[in-house]
C-alpha cells in the first residue's frame, strides 16, 4: 500500500460560526435546548441573529474543526465540504487553507448562502448551537475526489452529514473508496439529537464495519443505545465497534475495543471559556496519534490535550500550535 | 439646556476587523510597520488576506469601539459611520445595535464594500493594522443628523476621519452643531502616522477650540509636537487644549488641563493578549465618567479599567459588561 498523502481527510458541513455570549434566560426565551444543535431555516436564522448579542465570526464546522486540529499538530490534512461563492464562503476557504489544510471543493455558484451556526455561549462555558445549513446541503457524491480519499490514512466523517440528503450519499461513497484502498474510516456521532434522528442508520454503519473508529460523547452514547446507563452503553458499543472512544468532559475518556476498556484522564484546566469544539479537537489528537502509530492511550492523551486547549478560549479551533503544545507537554506527535 | 438624549455620540469609520495571530517575521516580510495603522487599497487587501493566517471577524472601528464601551458602561450611546449594504455591513450594524448603540446611518447601496481592517496580533500582544476604507469613505455631511448631535452631551470624533475627504467635512459640521447646542466635542488623535499626515489641521482644531477634549497616546503626542520629549509634548498640549488625556500603556495616563497635570495609574493585569482597542476603551471610560459628572481622576480610572479589560482578550470590544466590572471594582458609573 502506498504511503498516504494525507494523515486525515475530513468530510463535513462547511460552516461559519457566529458566536455570542448569552444568559440562560435567553436560551429559554428563544426555546433553545441548552448544549444541543438545532437545525434552523433562513427565517429562524434571521430572527435569532436579530435577537442575539454582538457576535464574533469564526470558521467552524465539526469535521472542519477536527481537520484544522490535525493540521495544527503538523499532520497532513484535507477537508471536503461545500460553501457558496459568497463572502462567508471565501472566509471559510481562507481560514481552512491558511491552517495548512487542502481544500479543493468547488464553491456553489448559486443557491443558498454559506452555512452559518449561531452559537450562544452561556456563562458556564456551555454552547448551544443553531445551524442554518445553506450551501452545505449542496455537497454531492460528485464532490468526492476518489484519489484524495484513497490517499488518506483515515477518512473522518461527521454524523451531521446525515442531515443534508445528498451529503449522506457522498459519505457512503467516500467510505467505500477508503476501504477499497485499504484505509480506515472514522465517524463522530456529532450530537445526541442527531443520533436520535439517525439511530438505526448509525448503528448499521458501525455494526457492518462501514466505519472502523467511532467517536461519541456520553450523551450520544446514551442516545445511540437508548440507555441512561454508561456501562450498558459502553458494553453495547464494545460489541458493535472495532474501536471507539467515548469522551466524558472533565472525567476524561474511555477507549473501547475488543481488547478491553481503557480510561484516560482529561487535562486539568482552570476555567472553561467555551466548550465549542471540545469533541472535534479530541478527535483531532486521537486520529493524529493513530496515524503516527502511537498506542491508543497516547493517542487519547493527544486528544485530551487538544480538547483542553480549545475550551479555554472562545471559538472552536486551536489558538496556538498543537504541535508546540504537545512538545511542551512531553507528548510526541 | 435640555437633558441630552445621548451621553456620547461617536463619529468614525465603520470597520469590520479581520484578526489573525502573526509572528514578527510576517510583519517584516509584508513590510508592515509594527504597531501602526496603514491605509491599503483593495489589491493590497486581497494580497494581505491571502498571506495571513486563519482569522476571526469582529466588528471594530476606533470610535465605534469607544461607543460600544460607552454603552457597556450603561450610558446612552449613538454612532455615525458608513457601511455598505453587504454581508459585512450587516454584521457591523447588527453588532453595534446589539450592543445598545443607536445606529441610524443609511448603508451605501453601491460603491466599494464595507471597510475591513486586517489586524496582525504578534506574540507580545501588539497589533499592526492595515485598513481598507471602502464604504467608510462615503460618509458625508448629509449623514450628520443635526438633532442627534445637538442632543449628545459629548460628540466624539476620531482623527482617522481625516483620511476620507468628505468625512472630514462631516466632522467639522458635527463639531459646529455640537458647540451651537452648548455641547462638548472630543477628538482622539488615533495614530501617530495619522497625526503625521494631518498635524497642522489637528493643531488648528485644538488651538481654535473646535475640540474641547483631546485623547492621545505618547506616540501621537510626540508626533503632534514633533518632539521625543514627553514633558515638552505635555507642556505644549497644556497650552493648546482645554482638556486632554495622554495614555501611556502600563504607565497609566496623564490628565492635562489648565488646572495642572494629574497622573493616574493603569490597572495592573497579568498578561496582554491583544492591545487592539486599548485607547478606544480608555476614551469610553473617561467620557462616561465626565458625562456622569465625575471628577477627572475618577473618569480616568474608569478609562483604565475598560482598557485593562479589552487588552486581556482578542478583539477590540469588551467581552464583559463594563458596568458590572466597574461595580466589582468599587467604581461608580
Amino acid at each position: 500500500m502506498a504511503q498516504p498523502r494525507y494523515d486525515v481527510l475530513g468530510i463535513g458541513n462547511a460552516i461559519v460560526d457566529v458566536i455570542a455570549r448569552a444568559e440562560d434566560d435567553f436560551l429559554v426565551a428563544q426555546g433553545m435546548h441548552k448544549g444541543g444543535m438545532a437545525l434552523i431555516d433562513e427565517a429562524r436564522a434571521a430572527a435569532i441573529y436579530a435577537a442575539m448579542g454582538p457576535a464574533v465570526e469564526s470558521s467552524g464546522g465539526s469535521a472542519a474543526n477536527t481537520i484544522v486540529g490535525v493540521a495544527s499538530f503538523g499532520a497532513r490534512a484535507a477537508f471536503v465540504g461545500k460553501v457558496k461563492d459568497d463572502e462567508l464562503g471565501r472566509t471559510f476557504a481562507h481560514d481552512i487553507r491558511a491552517a495548512n489544510v487542502a481544500f479543493d471543493v468547488t464553491p456553489a455558484k448559486d443557491g443558498p448562502s454559506t452555512a452559518r451556526c449561531y452559537i450562544m455561549v452561556t456563562p458556564d462555558g456551555e454552547r448551544t448551537m443553531n445551524t442554518y445549513l445553506g450551501a452545505a446541503q449542496e455537497l454531492q457524491p460528485g464532490d468526492i475526489d476518489e484519489a484524495a480519499i484513497a490517499n488518506a490514512a483515515v477518512t473522518y466523517l461527521e454524523g451531521y452529514l446525515w442531515d443534508p440528503p445528498q451529503a449522506k450519499e457522498a459519505f457512503v461513497k467516500a467510505a467505500a473508496i477508503a476501504h477499497k484502498a485499504g484505509r480506515q474510516v472514522a465517524l463522530t456521532l456529532s450530537d445526541s439529537f442527531c443520533v436520535d434522528r439517525y439511530r438505526a442508520e448509525f448503528l448499521d454503519l458501525i455494526q457492518k464495519g462501514i466505519v472502523d473508529i467511532v467517536f461519541a460523547n456520553e450523551h450520544e452514547l446514551h442516545s445511540l443505545y437508548e440507555t441512561a446507563d454508561f456501562e450498558t452503553g459502553v458494553k453495547a458499543l464494545q460489541q458493535d465497534a472495532r474501536l471507539a472512544v467515548v469522551t466524558r468532559s472533565a472525567k476524561g475518556c474511555m477507549v473501547v475495543s475488543g481488547e478491553g476498556l481503557e480510561a484516560v484522564n482529561a487535562v486539568p484546566i482552570e476555567q472553561v471559556a467555551d466548550v465549542t469544539g471540545a469533541g472535534d479537537l479530541f478527535a483531532a489528537g486521537f486520529l493524529v496519534g493513530l496515524a503516527r502509530g502511537q498506542d491508543r492511550r497516547d493517542a487519547a492523551r493527544l486528544g485530551a490535550l487538544a480538547a483542553a486547549e480549545v475550551i479555554q478560549h472562545i471559538g472552536a479551533r486551536p489558538a496556538v500550535s498543537l504541535k508546540a503544545l504537545a512538545a511542551d507537554s512531553g507528548l510526541a506527535v
